[in-house]
């Protein structure tokens, strides 16, 4: 989503371009490798609206047989990365009481964020996918533990009550263990609302072409949510089979794919007869489509 | 401790050359491209005793304040890899009631792992110090995880028992999430019992130097323990500042190396001036030191 951020003027263009990959190439100079630098200026002008074509990476869809998704928001989302340091030492001379060992503590932690996904109940979504130890051998009690914890809430209160009590756990835990806890914001966006024009045009679109359809959020973020900041924007999902995603067995069935596509195509089609609220109304501007 | 290993017959010569390491390379190729791969043919003739020095890697003498740890034997060691597999899925779209994440059962294993240590008491240590788990990414439940488990006890009855428990919990908590778990052992050493002769000349001889002596166990693995298969064996503790050891931390007081090395050298030639049960009474034999 870092294309949509810096073409809505979320972040710099310069910015962008100076992040680099943890060996140290940058954006800029792989986008010129390959031959993909622009010469547009950035940030550039917002189209007229936005609407993004999408497999659902989740189950909702399939569970409820329906094909349509309209998609009424994101997920707020925080990502954040957290520094246990405790003392690296012999697993096989150190007593238990002399540990301080922050592979217990991001273990609990592990534990901890589950439980609080389940104790606020859905849509909360908790994940522990990251754990860095260091040394990383069988016989070396750690000295340091490197993890992160993705939190996600349609509700930004839920979600701000979410990295607080997540905080908490995990100062209780490196305190108890003798350990140092330090945390690193990776990423933080708030939810974000779709267009009531747009989510509307998707689900008429779809129930005109024979499609059945429902409202959902997105658990995952997309461009759209960048777009929406200066645009009417919304999405169309389409079932993922299984729920299944960031996974090589990811699949949406074809027929599905063609209905996505219809329904798209009926939206930018209902939206070039809509008066629309920006000072960009010419056909050009319209239907920015992500894959 | 493989080189004693091979050099008392407990691994054949070619097993050993044999071994990769993790980018493949072996260790008779290594040998050979630094220089090191000698000609004696091994097993070699056992020596008539092993008498080794070195620093204690643990907290107690320099708690109990003594300068020269007479070793009674080695704690037995079980080290466990185990490889977890669950479902890769996207952090954000995936309901937590469909998860299967390895992770998790992994942060479940480590507080297990703790609190098995803590049930059955010193001088049982239990250590899980390393995890990986894959993909590895902030926004990806994990597909497979894998970890190590290192626990060692003076008393063969127990470590049978904490490997038990260990196995059993691992599979409660893997069945609980939907994941399939796979163990494999990595190393395992029943404990050793030095020679009374030897730990005795240790006793005597820091004695007869003005030293404080006390009986410990060793809780790391030592040469001695594969000599103690066919000769009398035995090791001198000297203490480790702060118990701290597999860290670049560890230090040793020079005045302490110092009393260690004079009561090496009088056990040695104590040891020249004893009759010894093997066929192999030349001074010749004696004495083969490890730093």
């Amino acid at each position: 989503m870092l294309g949509s951020l810096v073409r809505v003027g979320g972040m710099t263009l310069e910015e962008a371009l100076d992040i680099e990959d943890a060996r140290g190439a940058t954006v800029g100079d792989e986008l010129s490798r390959i031959g993909y630098a622009g010469p547009v200026p950035l940030p550039a002008a917002a189209p007229a609206a936005f609407v993004e074509l999408h497999v659902e990476q989740g189950p909702v869809l399939e569970r409820q047989g329906v094909t349509i998704g309209s998609v009424t928001g994101v997920q707020g989302i925080s990502w954040t990365e957290w520094t246990l340091t405790g003392q690296s030492n012999h697993a096989g001379t150190t007593p238990m009481s002399m540990r301080h060992d922050p592979a217990v503590v991001a273990a609990g932690m592990v534990i901890a964020v589950r439980q609080l996904a389940h104790e606020l109940g859905d849509p909360q979504v908790a994940t522990v996918g990251r754990i860095d130890l260091h040394p990383n051998l069988v016989n070396v009690v750690a000295g340091r533990a490197v993890l992160t914890v993705d939190l996600r809430n349609t509700d930004e209160t839920v979600l701000l009550a979410a990295e607080a009590r997540m905080a908490a756990a995990i100062m209780d835990l490196a305190e108890a263990e003798g350990v140092a806890a330090v945390s690193r914001s990776l990423a933080r966006f708030e939810p974000v609302t779709f267009s009531e024009l747009v989510a509307g045009l998707v689900e008429s679109s779809a129930t005109a072409l024979g499609h059945s359809v429902c409202r959902l959020p997105s658990g995952a973020g997309h461009d759209a949510q960048m777009f929406a900041r200066v645009c009417p924007s919304g999405m169309v999902f389409v079932p993922s089979i299984g729920g299944i995603s960031h996974n090589p067995a990811e699949l949406t069935d074809r027929h599905d794919l063609v209905a996505g596509c219809d329904v798209l195509l009926s939206v930018v089609m209902a939206l070039c007869e809509t008066e629309l609220p920006g000072p960009w109304d010419s056909p050009a501007d319209l239907a920015m489509v992500t894959p």
